[in-house]
């Protein structure tokens, strides 16, 4: 999918909300328990209930690794339904993958090609050659870590480097790199202060929001601070949505939180 | 698996291998293309000719993920196969993982529980709280990034932060951090000249070294400056042991060259 493909499906929605499908089986609803694939099954309904809302789909690879070959033929029905039924949903695998080169090559392959995602999330220390890779392909995005969402993101990431805090050393650096136009990042809602200044850095690029909700970002200030004339903005609800309830009405209650979410996106794209 | 098991293990066998078993279909001998698992069947062969030459086996994860489904079998027979035959040696899943806590939590399990390695790598960038659920893991070990051996290391690793190299705050900080007895370190060989630093700053970890062959770092060098009492090193190689030959002859080759790497140890471990 082209970056002009994903604008437009956000204008046409009115919404860039991205849904995390990040499902653990204790706490999706007993009932689907029953069934052979309880995660597919659990996130078919979301889905359904949520395709004309949001304009992106971002399973959490760790979520599907935990059950072993049920947990990975799940992620593979998951992908699957999203680009049998719907194409022009932007697909992220959410798996902060990296390492040398030929390996990294073999995860760009695992996800951009075998799974066929259009987008799959790095992180940067081993710097340039193990996120080039990634970067090769075409109509593909390589979403990378620059400034998260958790309490462990002042460990190093905010850290002074020569100047600057290392993150901004990060997305600098990332520019230079062949086929950076490929690139979006992970900026986290928790830090909305920070949002001006790295958008000034990469004024065209789109950041991946995690941390707005359960984390404790807020949505008016991440956009005030952070959006483009794109809206250069994808943000992440997981928990939020999904598990609204654990009762047979899940998928209707994730409906609901996904709609709140569309609203005030609506509303701030109109401002 | 404790630490102290390992050592035993190293001073029995006069090794501290570790032989990456990287598997790419396109490199592997082709008559082994036409039996139902391939790869399966090429590390069971490697590891039938090594297992008595080394001490540790480790499975990149990404060569198993391009396979999708199928790779993730073969990632799950070879694990198998190996604590059901060689419980004593030390496993690492090398996957490179890290995320916000609780899915941090989800990758600990799934590579450390269902999959039952004895350990693995994960990536610092985010923080504290994206490793201290792998450490939570009583007799397993988490290996996290500290200096790697590919070009891009030098992108931020080695860049300046508050008067060192970031490397070197990743170290500091991570022995601050819970259970931090179970965190072993990646070393890249071919950077020996840092090896005495930083086994001052960790006397007592174990450092996992990729890069001593295909990839031009010395062995002799990196024992010189990063051997501990314990020894204190498990020294990684692929390439050069399992694509020694791509004939029949492929795992009998591959004994050869981990002969020579462990009769190059033994010459060490005398001195």
């Amino acid at each position: 999918m082209t970056t002009q493909q994903l604008v437009q499906q956000i204008r046409q929605k009115k919404s860039f909300l991205c849904i995390g499908l990040d499902v653990d089986l204790t706490k999706i609803p007993p009932h689907l328990l029953a069934l052979e694939d309880p995660i597919f099954e659990f996130n078919k309904a979301i889905i359904e209930a949520t395709h004309d809302l949001c304009v992106s789909y971002k399973p959490n690879t760790a979520f599907y690794e935990a059950y072993g070959l049920k947990g990975w033929t799940s992620l593979q029905k998951t992908i699957n339904y999203l680009n049998d039924n719907y194409p022009q949903i932007f697909t992220i695998a959410d798996a902060k993958r990296g390492d040398i080169g030929n390996t990294s090559t073999m995860y760009a392959k695992a996800f951009l090609e075998d799974l066929n995602f259009d987008s799959v999330t790095v992180a940067p220390y081993m710097g340039k050659d193990s996120v080039e890779p990634f970067l090769a392909f075409e109509n593909k995005h390589t979403i990378m870590l620059a400034l998260t969402s958790n309490e462990g993101a002042f460990d190093f990431q905010t850290k002074n480097v020569e100047g600057e805090e290392l993150y901004k050393t990060v997305i600098k650096t990332s520019k230079t790199w062949k086929n950076s136009q490929n690139l979006m990042y992970v900026v986290g809602a928790t830090k909305a202060e920070y949002f001006a200044e790295i958008r000034k850095m990469v004024p065209n690029s789109f950041f991946l929001v995690p941390g707005v909700g359960a984390q404790g970002g807020s949505l008016t200030e991440v956009c005030q601070y952070g959006m483009n004339e794109d809206v250069g903005l994808l943000i992440n609800s997981s928990r939020g949505i999904i598990y609204a309830s654990n009762e047979t009405d899940f998928a209707q209650k994730a409906r609901e939180e996904a709609i709140k979410l569309q609203q005030e996106m609506e509303a701030i794209m109109k401002f």
